[in-house]
């Protein structure tokens, strides 16, 4: 049978992968994805074949997967996070109508969202959005928009690919416009390179963070108009005190 | 040392837990929760000792989890999906400041937003929102408005608790919302019971979706102005192909 697995890793380390993720790398004849993913998975899996694209060449990586799953083989397209978001599994099934025959099963991960916020404290613990700073495919006005609207609803956010080398100030940006919705004092918080070494966390108020430099590795947290630092924490209550 | 761990179980079957969860039960002397989660890892832990309160008493359960790891026992206090989405890491991060002592350990898990879209294709595929329309803890007035700001910013949207025996209509009441912002025929979606017997998927356009009785085991999937049915998934792409 031709199949072929689109796998959300999770955050870095292996053991934030679920059982059904590791029963589908298990059943795998072949595993690709991009390298850095694929190194954390060599100590596991050693006499695997793998195969990588570079960063910039995600469709011919879904083209070769799928290449390979319809030859019959059983193969294995990892992404870190969950696969759903931002991830392989839309380049995939929108490819999959020309791989007739080729059966796609999703394995759905923990995306950063999730393991960030639970190194921060509870920080989508209510409503939240989730935005891509990133503009290289979506066009930069889509993204403001969106995060006037987040702002104007009072949703907490957590926002991914806050930098890039070809806009360092992205995440300046999106603040000043989250600063015309809610108060300087806002609690945020960023964690950089989750379940992996260097692993980092920091609360601070939306006015300070303005001021960070982040790197692609970093998913940020934005409070909503409840979000409070208790504690340690970084929390958005439910409501169960209220 | 006075340890409590605060566990996201994912979808309701045991492979959609994370290695990291399965270690964390592993270590615990008590399991507590909500009594059909418990069930779900009765199999797994036969003989650990457990304990459940009812729905509505989330509290209680947050504080005897607590009290018992303040008496030296390590705990999991387990939720479904995620426990930072609308689960007991708010709750019991508000309560902490009282237990001195205690260490909370959050461990992520995969929430239902995920699962979901990964059994339906990649509606989350590019920035989304997550809103729950239980008016419980949250006024409806506040659950419009995110609705509309969600909708207005084209946000995707994955919506919790989208029925209750209170309030039967609140998807319908939801829909309406939307139509003012988006065409009939947007693709939508919904998963019940998912990971669980009698997990059911359905795709279906917008306009339909606010005549389907849907219950509190269910979770609703609305496109954004890209999301696309191709072949048998609803699909929200992030762009590669642009």
């Amino acid at each position: 049978m031709a199949k072929l697995y689109i796998v959300g890793l999770g955050p870095g380390k292996p053991e934030g992968m679920t059982l059904e993720a590791r029963a589908a790398l298990d059943a795998s004849d072949l595993l690709c994805g991009y390298g850095a993913y694929l190194a954390l998975l060599a100590p596991l899996y050693p006499d695997k074949e793998r195969f990588s694209t570079p960063m910039t060449q995600e469709l011919e990586r879904c083209r070769r997967a799928l290449d390979e799953a319809r030859r019959g083989r059983t193969v294995a397209l990892v992404c870190s996070g969950d696969a759903g978001v931002y991830g392989m599994a839309s380049p995939v099934l929108e490819l999959l109508p020309d791989y007739g025959g080729v059966e796609v099963e999703i394995v759905a991960g923990v995306t950063a969202a999730l393991s960030g916020a639970a190194l921060l404290g509870a920080p989508l613990g209510h409503d939240f959005c989730v935005i891509s700073l990133s503009d290289l495919l979506t066009p930069w006005e889509v993204i403001e928009k969106r995060l006037r609207c987040a702002a104007e609803g009072d949703f907490a956010l957590a926002l991914y690919n806050p930098s890039s080398r070809r806009r360092a100030d992205r995440l300046q940006r999106a603040c000043d416009i989250l600063l015309g919705f809610r108060a300087p004092e806002t609690p945020c918080g960023f964690v950089r390179n989750i379940g992996r070494e260097g692993e980092e966390t920091r609360i601070l108020p939306l006015i300070a963070l303005r001021e960070v430099e982040v790197d692609m590795f970093t998913t940020v947290f934005v409070g909503s108009s409840t979000t409070r630092v208790i504690g340690e924490h970084l929390v958005t209550p439910r409501g169960y005190r209220a």
